[in-house]
């Protein structure tokens, strides 16, 4: 059996990525060498659109959905109505992040769909048709929550309700969408037979194991609760200390103690506070007002539990400490759950069969896959991320590392496009040598 | 001697006052009953214009100066080269603020100019001329720093320094001034003989003491030291916990330390964080950068002192347990002074010609007054705000008040204009019956 990354077209498969990626990287490149590439800005219309000319040469037909999720579907199989397999993620950004985080597994999964549509035109036969997606905002930067797109495709949210998502310039996903050309009409493709997205890990696992490749098994349960603190706008020079409500006061206490709470289970519970907005953010005004939101993330189901509830008397504790009035608009819970075994499986076989090194390992992030998870058989596969930095213009995944996944992507790929779509299937396949007719 | 309240003049000037104030509140004016009227905004440049065409009509000259400052000037005595007498305050104000802060000082002024002015047209003779004025930038809301025009005024920073105070948004006073036809080109005039300045109390002093007049005799110090927390954008889900450098953490802590200074001098030492600004402030991104203003504010020199001592060991401390590094690029200081005693024993002879009860006390705020203090005489006098609210929309004072002000004001500009500007020689005059001549 011959290594796919030996293979003519792993090379070929691997120039086409970097050269797509190199283009992308340049829509909403910062000085710093990363990428603010927020979610339907002019920047993400750019590398929509370098993403739909990539895949439309390569033969893709492209949807763009109610929401801007954008399909190209490579026609695989013969006739209407085949099964799909479907790889991708995102090319939206955090502000200042890296350049990796997303688009790598979008640059991925358009790079793998032409190299098994040139299998197909040298008279490969396949079962099923494979799709590219580019998922609309994951990141929650601008518009959120985050899994926008993916959430409203999987049936957690309603489109209208996506797309009333307001940005703090009060612009909403709709009008930003409509602005750069991507409020699309088409109906979007049914849930496939098999998900899959690449991704950097984000993390440190891959980098201290030496392993390239990561089989995500196990989502890590989030739970996230909106605070909102009242107090009473004020002078902050003669209003007398005792008589101050102040918004500000609440949330720094608040913030201190969910930082103390993660410190009883080290290594195993993370909480933060990333974004806070303050009324009316002036010198000289005891602030009225503070929005946040106490992020809560575990692998361990009553952890979580009880870190909620000690987030939820912390916020009580810091109202009355700055006597505020605490509200809790909201809470959601993303809850802690596996992934199909036999996804796992068959990326364990497509990373031993390209003699990589593979891990099992957890993923701390929501990646859009979580939003399909439970609707279809549906696996993440992490690459290293050097240092474990993301969420920051210093992010990196070397190209070798990049070129694992893909090689594993492919492969996984192949199988599936092979087998109909079905994981249990595409376990039993194995890559004939003369399955890839090369370079054309 | 006849109380100046039942002069005829007195109730015209009250008129002339409510009729102008009710205008003016209409500009910038909120849902909730107070206004937003942010430095050389839209709203503000409406205000000033209703500023100037009161002033005009009634005898005035305006002079614009190149920070945007209106000088409304009352030639009341013969020939040019007379002494300087000035009234006023500011008209911009914080988001979501109360109508009375600065606009009551500055319309006061407009009105007790028009009222001199009739005086002098009814034959009474003046040693000196009559300024209202309107400075620029008071609040620091939209460009900082605090103080802005009378600083300028007052020699305190040069007029290019101010012009290029930028707001949030990235825009200078110059183009703000310039977009609402307020960057003047005119020479100011010179530093008056003494300045004066009505003010709401913004605190509870008065209205404990059931007095209607204080007589500001102190400034309290305040303290500012501008800080830099600068920690490392990272993911909150995988960022193992002990390798995050978290901004906003060490924030939250030095603002809760803030209050905890405070603590231990109740009534004589007042702190606060108003306004905070976080980099990248979004979900999932802990945050990289944070900046923030500590205020600190006493009368006491010596616990001001230390207790600036103890911020500075905070923000160490907080950078420290948060593994950030801090920086503090500003540190301003105000300092404690008495106000000069000849215009407090002025306004006391006012008030008390006036039967009203006035106080001694100080301020705790920062007013233009104190930009002009070792300059010239100046003086401030306070009214009572109803429960001490203040930058707030519910700030309030009662119609009963801002007369008693007026009067008090209206007597101390008459006294001082009589007797050239001076202080000393204005508490030898007193008013005669006949001084005004009522309306016409």
């Amino acid at each position: 059996m011959t290594s796919i990354s030996s293979a003519p077209d792993a090379a070929a498969t691997a120039r086409a990525f970097h050269a797509l990626f190199a283009e992308i990287s340049a829509c909403g490149a910062t000085p710093g060498g990363g990428i603010t590439r927020l979610c339907a800005s002019a920047e993400d219309g750019q590398a929509r659109r370098l993403f739909a000319n990539s895949t439309r040469e390569a033969g893709a037909d492209i949807l763009v959905d109610g929401v801007g999720n954008q399909f190209a579907i490579f026609p695989l199989a013969d006739g209407p109505g085949a099964p799909l397999v479907m790889l991708g993620s995102h090319l939206d950004s955090q502000p200042k992040a890296g350049r990796f985080d997303g688009t790598y597994g979008v640059v991925a999964a358009a790079a793998i769909g032409a190299a098994l549509m040139r299998a197909r035109r040298a008279g490969e036969t396949f079962g099923a048709d494979f799709c590219a997606v580019n998922w609309t905002g994951e990141e929650g930067a601008r518009f959120r929550p985050s899994l926008l797109g993916s959430g409203a495709y999987a049936g957690a949210r309603r489109i209208e309700e996506a797309l009333s998502s307001r940005d703090d310039a009060g612009i909403t996903l709709r009008e930003a969408l409509d602005g750069i050309g991507f409020l699309g009409t088409d109906r979007p493709p049914p849930l496939p037979a098999c998900y899959l997205e690449l991704h950097v890990e984000q993390g440190l696992v891959l980098e201290k194991a030496k392993a390239s490749i990561g089989i995500v098994t196990r989502n890590w349960g989030a739970a996230k609760i909106d605070v909102v603190f009242t107090g009473e706008q004020a002078h902050t020079g003669p209003t007398p200390m005792p008589r101050r409500r102040d918004a500000l006061l609440a949330a720094a206490y608040l913030i201190a103690e969910v930082r103390e709470i993660a410190e009883r289970w080290p290594g195993r519970f993370h909480s933060s506070v990333g974004r806070i907005l303050v009324e009316p953010n002036s010198p000289n005004v005891v602030p009225a007002r503070v929005e946040l939101s106490v992020e809560l993330r575990s692998a361990d189901n009553a952890l979580l539990t009880d870190a909620a509830l000690m987030a939820e008397a912390a916020i009580t504790e810091a109202a009355e400490r700055a006597g505020v009035v605490a509200a809790i608009p909201g809470r959601t819970l993303r809850p802690i759950r596996s992934l199909p075994e036999a996804v796992c499986d068959l990326v364990a076989a497509c990373a031993e069969e390209t003699s990589l090194r593979s891990l099992r390992m957890d993923t701390v992030a929501g990646h859009d896959a979580i939003s399909l998870l439970g609707q279809c058989p549906t696996g993440i596969v992490f690459v290293p991320s050097v240092g474990g930095i993301a969420h920051n213009e210093a992010e990196l995944t070397r190209p070798a590392d990049l070129e694992a996944g893909l090689s594993v992507g492919l492969l996984a790929a192949w199988r599936l496009c092979r087998a109909g779509g079905s994981p249990e299937r595409a376990l039993l396949f194995r890559r004939p040598n003369d399955a890839f007719g090369g370079e054309r």
